[in-house]
């Protein structure tokens, strides 16, 4: 019930954005404008029928920050230092005696492999209400080391916008982003108003068990399903929504194939990128960054004309607390 | 814009389906009508907010038919037939021979093993458009043995009006099935008013291409990623849905870990099976089925009193030719 209290105070909320004002006037401004307004119409010859609305968004970086770390990683590094009392071994085995110490360039030195193991250690082994409920717990306490905030403040308030906009005109709104989709939804109704079964991410090996008290759970194992980035993400698209959406937003190299995939459709299509050119209000990096390298991405928006939105010069705010 | 003057014409026939009329007055309908009011009714200790109104339902053999031979199933034995002459040494090769010779039997010896090359031969290897276009065709062309009519017409009219009015009742519907995604997603929408984008079913793995022309393909690989039946139902619904549902309907042992996982929930559930008992105008069929087999499933139906639809007596139609 608490839920879908704060679930209608979001609709409210998103309700009133009455249009898009934290978007300077521009030509990303114009371009989501117009596309909205050409699929709306009734009669025209860009005319999009509503169960054909399907509008996807990445998320980290799209929707909510991801700088210095993806926030589900800065998830799983505090993970490790709570679980750490039950593996006392940990304080001897890389990557976690990396972690323990602080030593994050150690940890980058283990690699993917590393990466896997923390994941392992930190996201599988429980059941799925327990992830859940641990992940809502860090979500509810854990604040970003630079802006002193919990993370879920850190969405992007003219994407809100966005959001609404669409939605108010007849579109399904849906995530399909790298991160895993049992974290994401932990937060994302309540962030952004997109439900549980509107939010498509990477997904592990899950197993049905009977309980001891008649009761089944669903155990979460340490095997990689689906990894819903770069060429993952149209596959994605394809398995959870089953349709090819006519506007996608992304911000890396990781959104390319979704964007292209989006593009090659007949009809009307948009295809946005968020480019992060705000160092003072946000982040400014792209091609050289390790986090949401825009690079590839960037050179195809410019030679298809997609839509770039230039942070700085297009969002006349980034975070909702910004005055 | 054809399909979608046909999806609103659908759901036009779902709106004036006025309750459940081909429902006898018997428990069944009173446990469904008596589930619905206690979830719906504001200020009840039963109230559930619309955005918990997940309701999952099985398709083979709950929403359509499924005998003499699962339909997806004919359409693969069709395919192998249409494919023949240009696999000249499937003549001599088994499965494919039996197939082509009609011997039902010899295909059946072959197993788990022969129906899974059945499978690779006829759904993977190709696009996900060009399967889609196969199918519809299929769909369009085939007629069911007994019925003479195309399959999509063997869908359960009681089942529609239960759908159209859960969904009057601000539940979402959603199917989940051992069927494939794809295969199912062609008709969904039009038979049932359920888009592609709440369809759970059995996936194979696909793989991005870029074209030679710079359009991206997904092609469909012979390699299962998801079997959505039995224990892998309640998978499919945590991974596609993301949130456990409060009521489900199925008919055979492979739906029963659903209907746990959708029990073991707290707060009203609804969990209903269809026996199929009227050889006379569908199917009589149950505990010693190949196809559908209802043994476990209704053992524990019986036991924890979950609503038992016997299709003789609570179904005054069961499909929509019936007079």
């Amino acid at each position: 019930m608490a839920a879908a209290a704060l679930l209608l105070m979001a609709a409210m909320a998103h309700a009133q954005s009455q249009g898009l004002p934290s978007w300077n006037d521009g030509p990303a401004k114009q371009a989501i404008l117009k596309f909205v307004a050409d699929v709306t119409s009734p009669g025209a010859a860009t005319f999009i029928p509503p169960a054909e609305r399907i509008a996807v968004f990445d998320n980290d970086g799209t929707l909510w920050a991801e700088q210095p770390i993806y926030f589900q990683f800065a998830f799983a590094l505090d993970r490790v230092k709570a679980l750490a009392p039950k593996h006392p071994e940990w304080k001897t085995t890389p990557p976690f005696s990396a972690i323990l110490k602080g030593d994050m360039k150690g940890f980058a030195a283990s690699g993917e492999k590393g990466v896997m193991q923390v994941l392992a250690a930190t996201h599988a082994g429980m059941t799925t209400e327990e992830f859940t409920e641990t992940a809502a717990q860090w979500l509810a306490n854990a604040r970003h080391p630079r802006f002193k905030r919990p993370y879920t403040e850190l969405v992007y308030q003219p994407m809100l916008e966005l959001l609404a906009y669409l939605r108010e005109n007849g579109f399904k709104t849906f995530i399909v982003s790298g991160g895993g989709v049992e974290f994401m939804r932990v937060f994302t109704e309540k962030a952004y108003g997109i439900p549980p079964e509107q939010v498509v991410g990477s997904t592990g090996q899950l197993a049905f068990r009977m309980g001891g008290d008649g009761k089944p759970v669903l155990m979460r194992l340490a095997k990689i399903d689906l990894v819903d980035d770069g060429p993952g993400k149209p596959v994605g698209i394809q398995r959870f929504i089953g349709r090819r959406p006519i506007f996608a937003f992304g911000n890396s190299d990781g959104d390319q194939q979704m964007l292209e995939w989006t593009a090659a459709g007949s009809g009307p299509r948009f295809m946005g990128i968020v480019h992060h050119t705000d160092a003072d209000r946000e982040y400014a990096y792209d091609r050289t960054s390790h986090i949401g390298k825009l690079d590839k991405a960037l050179d195809e928006a410019t030679a298809r004309a997609w839509t770039v939105v230039d942070m700085k010069r297009d969002w006349n705010r980034v975070f909702s607390f910004d005055k």
